[in-house]
């Protein structure tokens, strides 16, 4: 990337957007930019890594591996949100594997520098614990999911948080939505054509289409049909 | 509480700790103190609050219902703790229910003294976010626990994180422990027995003694007897 490209990056970043000229150009100078191939790993778990990360393009996953090699994915990120968030306030240690969806580029601020920006503008720090607060939610309703719910339930609560319009545009693959679910691709599947059996949803391709609102509602509530 | 043991209990909570002694004066006599018996509910889920909440005496649990009743436990904090940081950070909705575990004391400031606080020393923001980034972390190691492993494997990760030299104080009872672990009483006691018949660990009442330290860690990695 050229130095006016990233600083167009970093114009665009929402975290950043009540910074002022002259901080955007600083910051922007002193930022290094790193692609991520498609499918390869960025961090794995227990490595270390201070500084502030944010995606400036393409999609990435956060996940946990078993012993057997099976996958959980936890939190998936597109361009302008900030991660690793963890490893900026504490020791470094990352919590989780990250890999790229897509072919990725993620902007990186050095501690140093990452300082110096929160102490000019204390702000930014309200901002990424909005952030944070907000993955906190999104992590204790995935407890909620995996503990408390059945798989219909889960994907149904999972559409519901998602629809726009009664749409539900999957902007990954079924195989990563069943990593997200925490269930096999085979049954997801299943749950998928079982709720268009029941009326609840039309499945097009990464399309979904609820044509039962307030059943799928109460399906994400914990009562499905 | 009076007055003064109000200010004594504000001097204690490690949140403050870089306060100047005029702040503490002066956010003592204007936070408010509220007790929780053991077993009643101080919130519950999707009710509304903002400003900050810090345990100061007692045990509180922070949990999720499902729809036929069955309890997920996913924190349980002590003295000192600050809580419902979410809500101090977004609309103040609340993300879970919350119960005391014993008789419990709340400290609450509100939003408008919290934002005196962090004008006055925005440090305050950086502990706080520490808190923050320990919890999700904390949040991704249940996901991880939940999705991927078997029930003596969570059991004993859970042991793992909290032994000292070799001993884990249990200081809530085996039934609050079996919903953090998120399986029943019955499932808790017969993998209790199971692991310590296996040589693992010794239980006597709340104390549970690891006789065999590796045997413990192999098993909350996943490889269980």
């Amino acid at each position: 990337m050229t130095k006016a490209e990233i600083e167009k990056a970093v114009r665009e970043i929402p975290l950043f957007s009540r910074l002022k000229d002259e901080q955007i150009i600083r910051l922007s100078a002193r930022a290094t930019v790193s692609s991520i191939p498609k499918k390869s790993t960025f961090f794995s778990e227990d490595s270390s890594s201070q500084g502030l990360h944010v995606l400036i393009s393409g999609k990435v996953k956060l996940f946990k591996i078993a012993e057997d090699g099976k996958e959980q994915t936890i939190f998936v990120f597109g361009p302008g949100e900030p991660f690793c968030l963890c490893s900026v306030f504490s020791d470094g240690i990352l919590p989780a594997n990250m890999a790229a969806l897509e072919d990725s580029e993620v902007l990186y601020i050095s501690p140093q520098e990452y300082e110096n920006m929160v102490r000019e503008d204390p702000t930014i720090l309200m901002s990424m614990m909005r952030v944070m607060s907000r993955r906190l939610k999104d992590a204790m309703n995935m407890i909620d999911s995996l503990s408390l719910k059945q798989v219909p339930s889960r994907l149904a609560a999972y559409f519901m948080s998602r629809e726009k319009d009664g749409v539900v545009e999957l902007d990954i693959s079924h195989r990563e939505l069943s990593k997200i679910i925490g269930i096999t691709p085979e049954a997801l599947s299943r749950t998928l054509k079982k709720m268009a059996a029941g009326g609840l949803l039309e499945v097009n391709g990464s399309e979904i289409r609820i044509t039962d609102m307030k059943a799928l509602e109460l399906c994400g509530d914990g009562s499905c049909l």
